[in-house]
Order: C-alpha cells, then structure tokens, then sequence
C-alpha cells in the first residue's frame, strides 16, 4: 500500500478512473456536504432551470480526481496539495463520468508533480478541467 | 428559491457553513467516490503515516465552498465556474470544520463574482484556501 | 448562525423547502428507523396493496418540516416543542415534495410561536397538514 | 406479511422498538431531510447553547414509533393517519432510545385504533410523548 515515488514517475504517465453518476451518490453527497441545492435535488425547481433537470455537484466529479491520486497515481501516502478545477459543463444523474490525470510537470527536488486534470462524460464532453499538484510518497511509512 | 442577483451583491459580502466532520461522512464520500485510500479508512496504515492516524478527504472540505455558493450566497441559481484549491493543513475526523467565502471581485458585465475561500479547523486553523469565480442567477428562472 | 428572535417573527410569516424524494432516501430513512415495512420496500408486496406500489414513510416528509424550523424559520437556536400531523394522502418515490409553514399564533410572553405545517406534492396536492409549536432561540447562545 | 385486523387488537395491547441512536444515523438524517441545523451536526456551535453538545433531530426519534405500526402493531397494511408528538426533552447522540405504542382507543366502526406513543431513553426519561390514530389493515391486500 505505497505509491509510486518522484523517480518512478514519467512525464505523460496517465491514469483515470470512471463511475456512472446514480441519484443516491447526489443524494448522499447532498447530505453529506449540506449542499440541497434545489439544483441538485428538487426536479420539480430544476425543471424550470436552464439544465431542465437536476444536475449533480459539479465537487464530486472533482472528487474523482482525488481518488486517482490517492489510489492509482501517484497512490497512497501522495499528499494533495493544489487543484484548479474549471466546471465546464453540467453532470447528469446518469452521466458516466471518467476522470483522468496526466503528468505534465515534475520537480524532482521540491517532490512534487503537476498533473494536468479532465472529466468526460460518455460521449467524451468535457465537463471538468484543471491542474493538480500533489507530492508523492518519499518512502514506504509517508 | 432564487439567490442573489450581481446587483444586489457588494465586496466584502461573507458567508459561512460549518459541520463536524463525522466518521461516518468520511466512509460514505469513501464511496461515492472511490477513494478508498487506505490514508482515509485504514486506520493500521494511517497510524503508521505522518499523520498518525486516518484523514478527511480534503475535497469534503473544498465541497462545503460549494453549499454556500449553492444555499447561501450567491444562493440557489448560481453556476459555478473555477475554483482554485490549496490543501493547506490536514483535516481529522471529529474536527469541525468552518467554510466561509468573501466576495472580493464583481464583473457586472460578465455576470461573474469572484471569492476568496476558506476552510478552518475549531482551532481556526487554515486548512484550505482558495478563490472561485461564480456567475449569480440572472433570473427567478435562471 | 442564530435564527429569528420572537420579535423579528410576525403573524402570517413563511418559509419552505422542497427535495424530490429518491428511492435512496426512502431505503436510508427505512434502514435508520428500522421501518422496513414492505409497504416502503417490497415492490412485489407493493403491487397488491391499495396504492400499487411502494410508498414514502409519511415521518420522513414530517422532517422536512423540522427542516424549516431549524435552517431557516426560526432557524438555529430553535426548540421544537410539539407537532401534530395529519397523513392526508400517500408520497410516491420520486415525488417532489414542498414543505412549508406559516406562523399562525405567536406568545411573547411564553416565547411561542405556532405555525401552520403543511406539505404538498408536485401537483399541489397536500399530502401532510398539521400544526407546530416551537420556541425561537432568545439570544445568540440559546 | 400482513398486520393485526382491528378484531385481533384490544385495549391495553402493546409493542415497543429500541435502538442506540449513532452519529451516523443523525447524519444521515440530517442529509435525507437537508436539516443540517448546527444543532445537530456542528459539535463547536453545540458546545455553546444550552444542551452543551450535539442533539438528535427529534423527528428521528418520532420515526420509531412509525416503526411499530409498520411492522409490529398493527404492522404491515396499517395506514397511519395521525400522530401528535410533544418533544419533551433533548436525546443526544449515543443515547438508546425504546418507542412504545399502547391501545387506548378502538373504533370498530370506522376501523381505527388509537395510542398512546412514547420514547424514552436509557435512564427511563421521557424524551417523546404523544397519541396517534392509525387504521389496521383490513384484509390480506390491503
């Protein structure tokens, strides 16, 4: 349960991860972080919105990213430290979103990586862009 | 069920929204997104890292930013458009934590606001920072 | 955070809260409760009672009401005394259901405010009526 | 799966429900029902009002009392037409809350039963008290 370290790291190394969208995992997101919004879970509210129906917080396609950074690349014991996110278009219950990340920086010295940063829907829509950095694990107890 | 107009908001104007962050919330976001980090929800593993027990997924934090946007200020209608995230200090299980945003840019011709953010701990401790441009509702049916 | 004093409240005062009600909810609200009445979660049982299909736990659209007292009127600080609710029609999965109250009553002296409760369903149809008694926070530590 | 007909009940019967009530089920609650009143899920604003701690939303504790009927007394096929609930002290997090229902009431004529309802907690205090009217199934499809 260790990551990949600095020097195992490859500029353009990529990784993602992909999960359809369900009403429960707005719903619950909704709870958790207090954030009923009637966007997100009125229907009858978002009808009469310019999206015509709920959509999903745009911060759980976001979270995605921090899942391939703390499970895949560089993987545990990594320490997040900067994201920008762009929301570029909406995310609806049902969508399939794949997030995924690619190398585009790395300083060997300081430790840290920068990653460039995308969510896409199925049809391959660009929902979410951005950049990451994050200092990948230096040893094995990190 | 209509946030502010850009008319109606001034620099300055602040919001906040607190919670104590639950074992329970930190499973459950576990979940819905995927990041099983071990750093999250093994505690054997956590105790032996840096910080010597299980942490909070910073992007719960960064998404109790997103229920004020949402519910509070600009409030229902808004779209979010970016936002910049800096993990500054790590967030523990129990700790409560106290997201607040500032406005501190209004683009009345674009219809955008830009926000200071801010997430601190029950000791006042800054653990995320960052700045998000919103675009208010325009309308009752925006 | 600290609600409306008595004072700031006035005869014929309102607020609301609406949210969809998922599948979701109605399996957590089940399992928190321990109510796994097949009316609420056995589609099969479901069909061959009076309403056809699965029903939403009457209690959970009373907690939107509770919602409204503790967020926004009064809002935190609020005691909820009593609430009498009548069950006037069934909730379906994936109704949109709109809580509101209306203060009907107020009494300075004892610091009580009654309100009119009432919940409605997407076609305005009312599915909950009652009546509330709460006790408004008094000052900003109530 | 089918509850107790009016014929089968008489004065006097009685059934009750307990559970230790978590954080995790008040967060959860707080979630489905969006009353993330700082009451209940925010452990530094707590400490300063009158209860000194996190509180359990009440409708929780009101929502074990539905249990009964659903699945006890009368169980499935009641449909459950009124309750009047009196909130008569705070219930904290951890506590175990033990509902009961007793028959007080029994109108053949129009098929509806009435109890008397309480919660008490683990030292036997009284936390809910109230009556409900609830109409026991009738036949097998009900």
């Amino acid at each position: 349960m260790i990551g990949k370290k600095i020097d195992a790291i490859r500029l353009g190394d990529k990784a993602e991860f992909g999960k359809t969208v369900s009403e429960s995992d707005v719903y619950l997101y909704a709870g958790l972080t207090g954030d009923l919004n009637p966007a997100h879970v009125n229907e009858e509210y978002a009808k009469k919105t310019f999206f015509k129906t709920r959509i999903v917080h745009g911060m759980l396609s976001a979270g995605f990213i921090s899942t391939i950074f703390g499970t895949k690349l560089p993987g545990p014991g990594t320490i997040y430290l900067r994201q920008v996110i762009e929301f570029a278009a909406p995310v609806y219950i049902g969508d399939t979103i794949t997030a995924s990340v690619e190398v585009v920086g790395i300083n060997v010295e300081k430790n840290r990586v920068t990653f460039k940063t995308l969510c896409v829907n199925q049809e391959g829509k660009e929902v979410l862009a951005g950049e990451a950095v994050v200092s990948p694990p230096k040893d094995a107890k990190n």
